[in-house]
């Protein structure tokens, strides 16, 4: 049993935390050649594994690019954007194409040794989950159901980044077909769902120094 | 023009995001009563706002429901969970229904604004967002798009909340057209696409103290 302090043993402050959602961009000049140290890297690898998903499921992978000619290769298929080839980690973010009773018995598996239990015990959550996912009306949407999870990931990447100091660039201007041939994907069990480059901006790139463009609050939050 | 430095100035460290990041999990009991003190609760609005979306279009709006007697009859159609009653913020994220034309011309107003330029400036910028998202292919798969957006914000909103030691527990399990129609949205621009409950966990919340089970980095991150 993992012990949980009831409070985060925390050292954020609202205004850090602000401070990184105002310093992040979607970075379209990346600083070619200057690469995320390791230990950075291995934190936002951990965030992208400890990313929520819908019952714990993790219906994702996550492809991390390095070799260039494939990078160059994927350029074109990405709209000609400079971040594919010139970023530190470039990740193509995979999602499940089917939930099938096997996802289910991984999940139950590993729940049961993550916390000693017998699978068996797990029945009525697994039996819950088959009723949603595979038996029940969400079957019918499972590829946009896995898609969202994936953008949970997204958001839990982006927003890491930028606490560690590191740019993104979320990337939905590519031809998910064509990535899928190049990375081989078309006959797994996954597809290519979205795309982040991540790395360094270049002190070149204009769009760093444009004003962030939000709608107010009061434009987008409503109480009831 | 707003200043951006190249390298944000964090206090944030690799083992402080590891930290929060497994802190967290889906709350199922919250300590009814405990609430969210309006400074903390103003950063969460304000990391809602700040969620990044694809160019910038923001397709969300975020209801927070307040109301004791709303929250009671959402319940019922939120699989009875009492996450919907007993938490401090109860937040239903809102994705848009269509994009048209006056989206577009909303975000480029207020991007002409924020960064002194004439909308007619922004014309290539505008052009290039309805030929994908008005008479391109997406304009097909619209719906999903913008849940797709209001995932990241979801991503933005957790991850955001256990930097600042707030539990929460992300709902798919609602029936969107009874809170649609309970909400009064079926003749919204915007339908209820995903729902979150934040607030502190309670004391006897048994799956506070169960290990977070995730498969390894191994089995979901591949370097090509």
């Amino acid at each position: 049993m993992m012990r949980v302090p009831s409070r985060f043993c925390m050292a954020f402050t609202p205004e850090q935390l602000a401070g990184a959602l105002r310093w992040r961009y979607a970075t379209k000049s990346f600083q070619a050649g200057a690469r995320i140290p390791s230990a950075t890297w291995s934190a936002l690898e951990d965030a992208l594994v400890q990313s929520p998903s819908s019952y714990g499921l993790q219906p994702w992978k996550f492809l991390v690019i390095e070799d260039p000619s494939l990078r160059t290769t994927l350029k074109p298929h990405s709209w000609g954007q400079s971040q594919i080839t010139d970023c530190s980690h470039l990740v193509v973010f995979l999602a499940r194409r089917r939930i099938e009773e096997a996802d289910l018995d991984r999940l139950i598996q590993a729940t049961a040794e993550a916390r000693g239990l017998n699978p068996e015990q797990l029945a009525p959550y697994r039996g819950m989950m088959a009723n949603d996912l595979i038996q029940g009306p969400r079957s019918a949407v499972i590829d946009r159901w896995a898609s969202n999870q994936v953008y949970i990931a997204l958001g839990t990447f982006l927003t890491a980044a930028a606490l560690l100091s590191v740019d993104t660039c979320p990337i939905e201007g590519f031809s998910p077909a064509d990535y899928d041939r190049i990375l081989n994907l078309e006959t797994s069990l996954y597809r290519s769902c979205v795309v982040c480059a991540a790395g360094y901006r270049a002190p070149e790139d204009r769009y760093a120094a444009l004003a962030k463009v939000r709608y107010s609050a009061a434009d987008l939050i409503e109480t009831r």
